[in-house]
This record gives structure tokens, C-alpha cells and sequence, in this order.
């Protein structure tokens, strides 16, 4: 646990529990639809960039005080429901010693790609003392955030043993299906390790007071479902289910998952992440009851002038009402061109929409949190 | 037309429009099942590599004798029941002076990419005199495949689109999608003049003798069903409508277009290729009636130890039965590593079970089209 007393915990916790995006989580009733950004703090805000000046990727995910300052960035512009914990998918890897690195303008890279039995060995588990960055990061964040609630983050297991089986990011995740088909027992020994380390980084997450977490398991669509289910999916639940005592809502997220979009809950997730690929009244068919879901604006439409924009986030509304909980967001990351203020006012909107719907006062405003 | 006579065009056609292929894609009753590779003649096989040794890409698909030799290549190996025309999706806009390259390792990539109507003056159409290689090239590998059918091919309106919006090859196509979004007029216009030319190339390869075509809208899948009808959809069907008169088979396909099925085979086509996400059971349901399958077993599966290939096989067949006509395939193209034994014992074993279901004689060995 994190050195917050308890009675820190309870005046902080109370509140954050009552927030709309936590409600949404739970499919309880909410005051208005909650919203938040895939990458809201990311490329497109001028002061991330700023702060990531002359400093690598993996750099800024180890030190605590860019860790808070970065994730803290978007709330500081937006009126969004919740906060993210800026982190990567490699950063739990590297904390246990594999040599992966994010090359700037392509992505995570391994030197030494894994094919074999013996690669096994470079995956020990995670210990809270490989993430001192993170269990501070985390602290200072909930913190500072008060009522708003902070989101973990991890790497599902498809998507982190495609980069390592790749070596590097990869279209289609050939080798990837191909050692999953040719070597199961490789395979599952993989993904097992993988799921440990995962499981163990966001149970460090959640004892320093992360109030959800959302693994993300981005490239897990290049499966079939059956393979999705044999060979994917028992390692997630392990990852989930490992957090089943903590009552933090678990968010499941891929691109490209139409086809799996029920196994995604059946994992063990309360919520189903989806890409703009499949709308929310189709998606909450295939889920089936029992899970809200988040999603599913194209990140792509937010380029578009704003009527258009405009457009696409009532129709996502409009869909999402039939789901038992919707967390409003895209279907993927923010682009890096986007315009920080069409995220601004898409939040305002989406706000203004619901809150009109449900009869409730607005959220507040943006310049309230300017205050952090 | 070709110069071919009609009197040679009477002997040659009689038994290729008998063909277990061209049968198949008509949904009638075949002696075994017809199977084809997408990339069949391609980077697995030494004498392609041999073939194209220090000879670019755009090279070789603009020499007659080049084209003919490679896709003739995997017929002296596996008793396939089809050719297709070895071409690239840049080769009908290299053809009308864009200025888009293959560079080796990456894909295609254009200089300037395409982003305002200033650029739409940059695609003229296409005439038969620009793809002299194309006819000549056709021409003799109908003469030379005597009864086994040449499929035509090209690119289809979004993904030609990608590739000259983008620049290059991309992972999630999003600025292909916010031009979509953004600039509809500009849109329309574009995948209209690509649609031409991609029909005129179509044409061309028709009127000089291939027995069905193939049009590979690899990147469709980006797109959501509804943005796919509006703005993909009828330039496809402009380009299949075409081709409507000359009753030839027409093929379409995307990776990962699960949602897209029955709007691809809507488009026009009278088969839909299907890659591994979805298995040939559901896609004939989501295609529907009137319409035959091609595909799907994953090109990564071909990669494990035989056993694991055989399951697939089998797999893929029992899953293509309900379908009205099944012509076997992969998911999606040869990867470059795989054994081409591995492709000639799939061949032998997709006719071996299929025969025996349906009581007919085995097809032809390959030894027996080695004498092409």
C-alpha cells in the first residue's frame, strides 16, 4: 500500500468513487456521460512536447515528476472525467531487465527478438521495487487529482509478446500468429511470464490508489476468436482476475477486436473498450449485459472541420445509450495533429449533450482545474 | 480484344470455363475444390527471388516476359488451379505518371502525397497504350496455361487512395480517414478518377484474355461499415459494374474486413475473399446468398509443423461447405518465409479431401504442369 493513512484515504476516496466516470464504470447512474482521451496527454499538447524536450520516451516514463506533470497536462485544458497515468507498454519489461527501447518515430524495438525456450529467462518477475517511479508518480497523482479519478495502465499479453516475438512493431503480427500456431507450449510460457510481470505492475498501481486500470491489448485483433480464446484470453483473465479483490474497474482495450468484443469481457473486464470500427449499440449486442463500454469516436473525424466532428459525437452518444455504461472516448489515441482545443470542445459537448439528457448540473468547467 | 482469333478463343475458353476455379466462383458443382495463394508467385520461392534478382519491383512488373515467367513460377510447383497476373496495386498509377515508387522493404511511397484538389490533376486516365506489357504479358500466359484460368489484378479505391494520401505505408491508415471525414468533395473526386483508372486496367487485362480478376482493396477495413458504404462502396461498384458485361468472376478482398463482408460482396463482387478473423461459416452468413467464398486459412499457420497446417486445412474446408462455392485460399498474401512444400502439400491436401467427399478423379499432378 502507499504510505497515505487512512484517513487520507477516506476523504480522498469517497468522492473520487462518486465520480461519473467510476459510475459509468459500474453502470450505475450517472450526472452526465463521462469523457476521456486515449493519449490525452500526449503529442498533440505544445507543453508535452515541452516537457519531453531532448528526453527519450522511456526516460519520461521512469521519472516520477514528468510521470505527474505529463499526465496532470490534459486535465489542466480539458474538462475531462479522468486522468491516466502516463506510462508505455514496454516500461514494466525494461524494469525487469529485457533489452526493448522505443525508437523515436517507429516504436518499441527489441535488439534480441524472442524465438526460443531460453528466451524465458529474460522475463523474472516484477517487484513494487523495480517501479519506484510509478508507486511515487501514482501517490503524488491522486494526491494532487482530489476528486478526479486516475487510470492505470498496462500492455495486454498479445500486443506485449508481439513486440517482443517482432522485434518491432509489425502490420499484421506474422511471426507473432506464427509462433502462437507452430510453438504452443512456447507460446503459453510466454504469455504467462508476461501476464505475471502485467499483473504485478498494475497491482503496484492500484495499492499506490490508481481508482481504475485499462490494459491495453492494441493488437490483439490480428487473432481469429478461437485462437483469441485458446491462446489469449486465459492470460488476461489471470491478469484481471488478479485485481478481482481490489474493486478497481478493469478496462479491456484493443484495435481492430470487433470479432472478439465478447471475449474481451469475458476476461474479466467491466468495461469494453472499442474502435470506431463497430458502433456502440452493435458492440453492447456482442458484449452482452453485465459491462460498460468505453469508446468510440474515430480519432481520425476530430481533423475534421467541427460540424463533422460534431456529428460523429451525437451519433456516438446516440449508440452508446443502449449500453448499460458508456464511458465516452475514441475508438484508438489521440493523433498527434490534432487541435487541443477540438478535444476541449468535444468534451464540452459530449458534457453538455448528456448532462441536458439526464436533467443534472454541468460539470465544471475546465478553468476549475486550471487549479491543480 | 487480343489478337487472338476466335476460333482460338473457342478452343482455349470451352475447358478453362470449366475449370474446378471458374466453377467454384459461379457456384456450381466442382470436381474438387479449387485452391489458388494470394503472393503464390512471390518473395517464398528461390526461382522468384532468382527472377527478379537486382531488378526493382516496378521493373518487373512492366516487362512482359518478367510478368509471364513469375506467374507462371508457382504452377510448375503446386497443382493450383489458378494463375494470377504477377502486378502491383502502383502499377495502372505508375502507368499514368504518378510519381509513386516501391521502395524494397517498406512498400509503396509517393514524393508528394495527395491532400488537396490540385492533386487530383496528377491522375489522368488510363488507355490501353499504357500498359503495352500488361496486354502482351496476358496475351502469352493464356496461350500458356492452355485450361487453368489467369486471375486479373488490381487495387481497389481506398486502399490505392491510402497509399497516395499517406505517402507510404501506414499502420492505421488515420489520414486517409480525415480526409475522408474532412474533405468529402476532395474524397469522391479522388476514388472516382481511381476508380476509373482501376477499371480501365481491369479492362484491359479482361480483353486480353484473364478469366476472372481479383480486386484487392487490401486496407478497406480501416474503415466503419457506414463510412465504407458512403464513401468506398459505390466507386468499387462503379469499377465492378464495369466489368459487368464481360462475364468474368469477380473477386474482392481486404484484410481484416470482418464488419465489411456482405458490403464487399454488395459492391458487385460475385465471390469475397475473407481473411483468418472470421471463419468461412459466419462470413457466408454475413455475405449471404448468391455470392461464393474464397479463403482463409491464416498465412502464419503455414509457418507451424505440418500437423498444426493439416488441423487448419481441414478446418477451413469444414467451415467452407455451407458456403455456395468455395474457392481455397490464404487470409491474406504468402509471407515471404514460408516453405513452398508446405504450399504444394496444401494444395494436394485441399484436392485429396475434397475429391474424395465429392467422388470425382483427383486432379492433375503438378509434374503434369511442370511441362508448361
Amino acid at each position: 500500500m502507499s504510505g497515505v493513512s487512512c484517513e487520507m484515504i477516506t476523504c480522498v476516496t469517497a468522492p473520487v468513487q462518486d465520480s461519473p466516470f467510476l459510475r459509468a464504470c459500474r453502470r450505475e447512474p450517472v450526472p452526465w456521460t463521462p469523457v476521456w482521451f486515449m493519449r490525452q496527454a500526449g503529442r498533440s499538447l505544445p507543453e508535452y512536447r515541452a516537457a519531453r524536450d531532448g528526453m527519450t520516451m522511456l526516460a519520461a516514463c521512469t521519472r516520477a515528476d514528468v510521470i505527474t506533470e505529463i499526465t496532470l497536462q490534459p486535465l489542466r485544458r480539458f474538462a475531462v472525467d479522468a486522468a491516466i497515468l502516463f506510462s508505455d507498454i514496454v516500461v514494466p519489461l525494461r524494469a525487469v531487465g529485457v533489452d526493448i527501447d522505443i525508437k523515436p518515430g517507429v516504436g518499441p524495438v527489441t535488439a534480441e527478438p524472442f524465438r526460443s525456450e531460453a528466451d524465458l529467462a529474460r522475463l523474472r518477475d516484477l517487484e513494487p521495487g523495480d517501479v519506484p517511479y510509478v508507486t511515487e508518480a501514482v501517490t503524488s497523482l491522486v494526491r494532487e487529482l482530489g476528486t478526479t479519478p486516475l487510470i492505470g495502465f498496462a500492455g495486454g499479453p498479445f500486443t506485449l509478446a508481439s513486440y517482443l516475438i517482432e522485434g518491432g512493431p509489425s502490420k499484421s503480427h506474422d511471426r507473432t500468429r506464427a509462433l502462437m500456431y507452430g510453438n504452443p507450449g512456447l507460446w503459453h510460457a510466454l504469455l504467462d511470464r508476461l501476464a505475471s510481470i502485467t499483473a504485478a505492475f498494475l497491482r503496484v498501481q492500484v495499492s499506490a490508489g490508481v481508482s481504475a486500470v485499462q490494459l491495453f491489448d492494441s493488437w490483439a485483433g490480428a487473432v481469429a476468436p478461437a485462437d483469441y480464446r485458446a491462446a489469449v484470453l486465459p492470460h488476461s483473465s489471470r491478469i484481471f482476475a488478479a485485481l478481482a479483490g481490489s474493486g478497481v474497474p478493469r478496462i479491456h482495450f484493443g484495435v481492430g477486436t470487433g470479432e472478439l468484443l465478447q471475449l474481451l469481457g469475458e476476461a474479466g473486464a467491466d468495461v469494453v473498450g472499442v474502435d470506431w470500427r463497430v458502433g456502440l449499440d452493435e458492440a453492447a449486442r456482442r458484449v452482452g449485459a453485465g459491462r460498460a463500454l468505453q469508446g468510440n469516436l474515430d480519432p481520425a473525424a476530430l481533423l475534421a472541420p467541427w460540424p463533422v466532428v460534431e456529428e460523429q459525437v451525437k451519433r456516438v452518444l446516440a449508440q452508446g445509450r443502449v449500453a448499460e455504461g458508456h464511458v465516452f472516448n475514441l475508438g484508438h489515441g489521440v493523433l498527434p495533429e490534432t487541435d487541443p482545443g477540438v478535444l476541449a470542445r468535444v468534451t464540452d459537448l459530449v458534457h453538455a449533450e448528456t448532462v441536458s439528457v439526464r436533467g443534472s448540473d454541468p460539470p465544471e468547467p475546465p478553468d476549475g482545474q486550471k487549479a491543480l
